[in-house]
Formats: structure tokens, sequence, C-alpha cells
């Protein structure tokens, strides 16, 4: 029966490229979670606009839903096909449509990567502000449905805020053009917002029209080590109130260890219990001034300022190399964020809320906390079996959860929902809001066909 | 029968604060449009958020409609009520609810005049920057609800780029607490989004978190007389590609011959046919540089830097003064907006094709430009009624929705859809999108009690 689909898929778009083979089914039906099973019905690489259309059309009449496909390393379960879906790829659309220099709006299609566009940003002379590790694999397209944060939020926003335009294919099968790179429309409900961070629950973002900045004046690369968690967000503000800041991330001495292990020089003599990375606009007078008021307070007990690009960028893959060092531990992740000025109170109840259900559990913090968005890492013992690990882990994720709420906090601040943030959604969100999104989905996708079981049920 | 219904809303709120004198039924009816004869049922007047939602709860139980009312400076006749509604006023609501230093996050009720909320960021050394003329009575409810613009767009973005949070009761009588000022949070649908330019019909805007920013560095105020339409965009890219734009204005002789006659003083000692006003970071000497290259190349014939902060207010008032000025001609206003790209192209079209529709008529010209917003005020000319010029207006605003179309632009910029540009939506957003805004409203106010007739039918 399954065949029989397939072959009307086949003869409604005959110049389609579709895969079934069992290692394809495989490698297109995951992602960097690595939690499910994957098991899609097919792949369809569609390269136009309109063969997104045809899909989704074929899709409704034959009730088969469709997973949206980018670069697959999300880190919520977002893009996996572990139930028969067809795994729709934008893999083979990675083109620029549009560049203008007037307004300098870039338009391309959705699958290309991000690394890609900040390519072709810095060839025009100016930069696509968006930002992190994994930026060779993700696609545009994915990091506007997840509203990708990364290393520069700090000073330029996520993703929404460089969204000038999108062109979707929605659950119904319309083709919406939504904003159209206007900077200024009070037309009536803003659709490309809703779109933003949707998850492919709502449609298949097909082209993305991004504006683009100035690039950031050169900066100096700093490398702070602290005594104590509690040190570092008057170190943040110490540096934000004084100095220009590009970005401010943070990092634990476990989070370090892995780094090293993975080949990384390490910074100090000594070991110290958490690490600041930051960049600051290059002005080194007044960064050694902050440097030195921070050591007399007792907040800072060693630093590094990088003397070249290169110093800089060995700086950076401490930071940078975390999430990759990480993986062969098979971490379980949380990415939670709270208003900055709760973060002490919060920071402290999460502590001792972990290290009581994480006795034995190595814990990597690390994160951007300069936007009050944490990375939580829990390391799998070897001996442990993935299930019992995941299970323990969800444990402790409910009572993080329940602690976000009491702190106004938010579950997912970059990586989205997903499949493996579903379960804690309502403590993040009202069961009003959690109604109201349901009824928006029903609008923009009536047959439940567009990724179904992801962000909620 | 309206009085047993108000007898209902009396007995359930007894504190709360409700009009029906014929005076406060004219004044709370209307808004800057005066193109509709106001005749609401009454005005209420809460003072709390669970007010607020007794008050849908009513409305719904009745089938009574609610207009939600700020400042009413409108310009779209979002916030009339001609039709027996209850005007739901936030007048009563104008406190501060919270401020924090760290996040430097500002929470108002959303009765709050943009002026006061202006003058509390600047009590903390900081700005709120989305600043226009009517900022004294505006209400910063009313600036979400538009999604306004005004004069620093082009360096700080609209009003939707500064909401960090809104408490909003909707339609369902949910209160809803949105994204709760987390700078990250990819949880879901982002709400908060589309409460932004709902103009009232989704639900009530109760609380307001805005970002305040870092203030501005000192400006230096230029006036430039120019001598063409075409001259306009080469020196607004010569001004932003060599100095940091804080912002930059255009107006008509005609525009300046109604602030004059209104008593403003003349800039130059003859009139020319086009005038820019630009704010610049202080650095008069590339201001000069790129002045005199402006002037080689034919595209300045005039200009003047302000040598004081009275000059540059004197050269702003220019521009500001001209929506006040223009008044008496209770003028048909034209709030459009393409990409800066198309602006030369649009502008060609558009000239030509009100030039022949309004042969007689007195056309002022001006706005923000830099982002893509022109404002085409028509004026009425004495001898004619009030109803045969909107009907001539109203002819030529068709076409100029067309010529939009054409080349990618939308009919309301910063002023919303109201009454006034509904019957153009479906030239700026196509059916499948006007379809899916249907759906939506119907999710958040059920039973169409929210400001209905507003955007679309």
């Amino acid at each position: 029966m399954n065949a029989t689909i397939l072959d009307d898929l086949r003869a409604a778009l005959p110049q389609l490229s579709l895969l079934t083979e069992a290692a394809d089914l495989e490698h297109y039906g995951r992602d960097w979670t690595r939690r499910w099973t994957p098991a899609p019905l097919a792949i369809a690489l569609p390269t136009t606009v309109e063969e997104i259309a045809a899909i989704v059309r074929w899709a409704r009449e034959h009730k088969i839903a469709l997973v949206p496909s980018g670069g697959r390393t999300g880190l919520s379960g977002g893009a996996v096909a572990a139930n028969g879906e067809l795994v729709l790829s934008l893999e083979k659309m990675r083109s620029t449509l549009e560049y203008d220099p007037v307004d300098r709006l870039l338009t391309v299609q959705a699958g290309m990567a991000l690394e890609t566009l900040r390519s072709i940003a810095a060839g025009h002379g100016l930069q696509y502000p968006v930002d992190f590790a994994a930026r060779g694999s993700a696609s545009i397209g994915g990091t506007v449905a997840t509203n990708a944060g990364g290393i520069q939020v700090l000073r330029h926003g996520n993703t929404r805020e460089w969204i000038a335009g999108l062109t979707v294919v929605d659950g119904r099968g319309e083709v919406l053009r939504l904003n159209r790179g206007l900077v200024k429309n009070s037309s009536g409900y803003d659709l490309r917002h809703l779109f933003v961070a949707s998850e492919g629950t709502l449609g298949v973002i097909a082209e993305v029209t991004v504006r683009l900045a100035d690039r950031d004046p050169p900066a100096s690369t700093v490398l702070f080590a602290l005594p104590s968690f509690a040190a570092i967000m008057p170190v943040f503000a110490a540096l934000r109130d004084r100095l220009r800041l590009q970005s401010f991330e943070f990092f634990d001495a476990c989070a370090l260890k892995h780094v090293l292990h993975a080949g990384a020089h390490a910074p100090f003599d000594q070991p110290y219990p958490y690490y600041a990375i930051a960049d600051v606009d290059a002005d080194e007078a007044g960064l050694l001034e902050v440097f030195e008021a921070c050591v007399n307070e007792g907040r800072v007990e060693d630093g590094l300022i990088a003397a070249s690009d290169a110093q800089a960028s060995a700086l950076w893959r401490l930071r940078e190399g975390i999430t990759e060092s990480l993986a062969p531990h098979t971490p379980y992740k949380n990415d939670v964020v709270v208003r900055t000025p709760r973060m002490p109170a919060f920071l402290a109840e999460a502590q001792s809320l972990l290290g009581a259900a994480y006795p034995d559990f190595e814990v990597a913090w690390f994160g951007h906390i300069g936007d009050g968005n944490l990375h939580i890492n829990i390391l799998k013992p070897a001996a442990l079996s993935q299930a019992d690990f995941v299970q323990a882990c969800e444990r402790a994720t409910k009572l993080l959860s329940e602690c976000l709420q009491r702190h106004g906090g938010s579950i997912s601040a970059e990586h989205g929902i997903g499949l493996v943030k579903k379960p804690y959604l309502h403590q993040t969100r009202s069961d009003a809001e959690i109604a109201a999104m349901r009824g928006i989905k029903a609008v923009f996708d009536p047959d439940g066909i567009m990724n179904p079981g992801k962000v909620f049920d």
C-alpha cells in the first residue's frame, strides 16, 4: 500500500528525487538527539517551492505525515521521523535567490547552510550575525524553525530579529510569501513571526530573506578564571556596564576537562571552578581596568587577553568545542533560560536540585548566560544503559521545569521543544496558550500532517 | 434592554467606572480619523487585569462588541466605536509595575502615554527608542496594537522589536502572560508577536514589558534642500554609507508651506521642491564632506547644520509639525511602504498616478523614506464636501494600492488597517493569508466580540 502511495507521488512529480534505501531512511530519519529509531516512509528532495506544494497536496490526500528536514543538527528531536513519515529534505534547495545592496536583504533557499549564508554576507562586506558551532551543517530554514540563538545573541538578538521575509508552504498546501522584506508593515497579523520557532508544525519554510548588518568592530578576546558560580553575573555586569560587549559565555571545570581531553590546550597552569570568555570591542586599556577591578573584588582568579587572532581562536575553541567533546558521553541536554535578574536565585536552586538528583553523574554547565540561557549537560556513566540514564534524567528534568516555572523561565531557550521537551511544555506555557497553539495549528494544518507529535500532541 | 445589560455589568463589577453621558460617548467613540459618527453603548474604565477579564466575560455572555481604547491618536479608525460597542478604555491603567536595572526591562500598564514611558526610561539613564509626534497622547498599548513606527525606526526598528512581554486578555476572557521578558524562548508559537499589530481584534493589551536601550550618542542635525524627488534616495545612501545615521526624514514644499503658515520659521531664503532632515552621530567634518559631495553631484541645493540644541529642535519642528499643520484641511492620509530599492520606480509611478487622479488637489508628501515609508496626504479643497472628497480619494487609493501590489509594498506601514484601509487589505495580503488571519481570530475570539469590523470582516 505504501508503494502505491509513493507511486502516486512519483506520477505527480516525475522529476522528484525520492529515496527509499534503508541507509537513506536511517540517515535522514534522525537528528543529533539519537534517541529515536528512524523509520520514515521515504525521503523526498524537492528543488522548487512548487514541488513542495505538490508534495503537501499529495500528503493531504493520502494522510501522510511530513517531517521538514534541514541539516538535522537539532537537539530536541524536531526533525526525527520515526513513524512512517515522508521526510521532506531541503538539501537540494541551497541557492542564493537575490541580493540587493540598497536595503541589504539576502534571499536564499532554506536548505542553505548557515556557514554558507555567513560567507555570502562577508563577501558583500557585511555580516549575518547569527552564529553557533553547528554552522557548517545547520540549514538556514532549520535556524528559523527553531529561532536559533547562539553566541552573538547578546549583541545581535536571535534569528527572529533578522528575518525580513519568509516563503512557506503551509499544511493547507498554500504558498505564503510573508512580509516580503518590508521594514515596516502594519497590515494585519504578522504570520512570519508565527512560523519562526514553529518547528515544522505549521508548514515548510522554503525561502528565507534575511537582513545583513555592518560588521562588528575588531574585538579583544578575554578569558577569565572564576572562583565560583556566584562570580559570573557580577563579572558579566562589570564588563557590560564599562565596555561594549560582543559576546559573553561561560563554562565550568567539567566542560573544560572534556575539551582538553579532546585535544585542546589548557589555558592556565591550574584548573579553576568556572571560566568566562568574552569578546569586547578592541579597547585594551579599559579591559585591563575592568579585569583589575574584578581581581581586586575577588571575582576573578586569573585571566588571558588574546594577543593575536590565532590566540583568540584557540580561546574560543575551549567554548565551541564543548558540545562535540561531550558527544561520546551521549549527554542529556537541558537548554534553559530565565530573566538575568532571576539567574542567581535560579542557579542556587537548580544546582542544589541537580546535585541531589545526580549525586553520581557528571554534569557540565555552560552557555550564554548574558542572555539568561544555560546549557546543563548530564553525562551518561559508561556502565548505565541509555534507557535507565534517560529515565533518571527525565525525573530530574521534571523538577527542573517546576523550578523554572517558579522563576518565570522557559524549558527551551534556543533548541526548541520537539519531542524531547514536549512533556514539560505545560510548565513554560499556560493551558490557555497551548490551547491557542493547537487552534493555530488547525488553521494552517487542518489535516494534522505537518510534523505531528512535535511540540504538542 | 441595553440598560439591563449594563446593569449586569455594574452588578458584576460594582467598582467599575462606567460612563454613558453623550459627551463621553462622543469623546471616547472616535479617534483622529474623524470620519465616523461615534455611537458606543458606554465607556468602561477598568483599573486591573482582572476587571478587564470580567468585562470580556460579560461581553461574551451578552454578545456585546468591545473596542479597546488608548489615546485614540490612531489614523486608521482602529479605535472607532460607531455601532453600539462598549469602549474599554485603558485610561485609568497608566502606572509603572516594575523596573529591573539588571536586564533593563520596564513593565507598565498599557494606558501609559508613550511620552511618560520615554521619560521614565530617561530617568534610568536609558531610552525607549520608539518616538513620534503624538507621543503625549498615544498609549503604549496602542503603539503595540498598531506596531507603531515613527522617526527612529531607521536605527532602532519598530515597536515590535522592543516588546519583551505582554499581558493580554484575549476574546475568550483568558489572561495570557506572553514571553514574560525572556531574551530567548523557543517554546512553541510566539503569541506575543501575534498580538503586536492586531489592532484590538484578538484581545485587550493590558500590560507591556519593554526593553530599554543605551542612549544614542550626541547627534548633529542637518537639513538639506533638494532639487528633485530623484535626489532623495541618493542623498540618503550617501549619508548612510559614510556616516552613522540616527534618522532620515523628508518632506516636500507643500508640507513646508503649511508648517510655515502655522508659525514656523523658513529655513532658507527661497523655497525648494524637497527637503531632507537627518540626525547623524556628531562628527561634523565627515558630515561636511558628504554635504559637499552631494552639492557637487547636483543633488543638494542648500543645507543647514544646527549649531545648538535649540536650532536642532527648530529644524525638527519643520518635520514634526506637518501633521498638525495639515489637520485643518482634514487630509486623506496614505501610509505606504515599499522596499527601498523599489522606491524610485514606485515613486515615479505613484506621482504620475496621483497627479492624474488629483489634478486640482494639494498633495503633501513626507515621511521616513529611509525605511521605505511614505506619507501621502491629500488636502481637502475648502469648497468640496467631506463625502465627495473621501469618495474621490478612495478612487485614487484603489489605484495606489494596485500600484503598491505591483511593487511588493504594503498599504499600511505604521498606522494599521482599521476601518480606513480595510477595503485594500487584499492587495497587500493574499487570500490565503487573510483566510489564515480569520482562522486565528476565531481561535482567540470565538464569539467575534473583539473590535469587530476592523482589519477584515
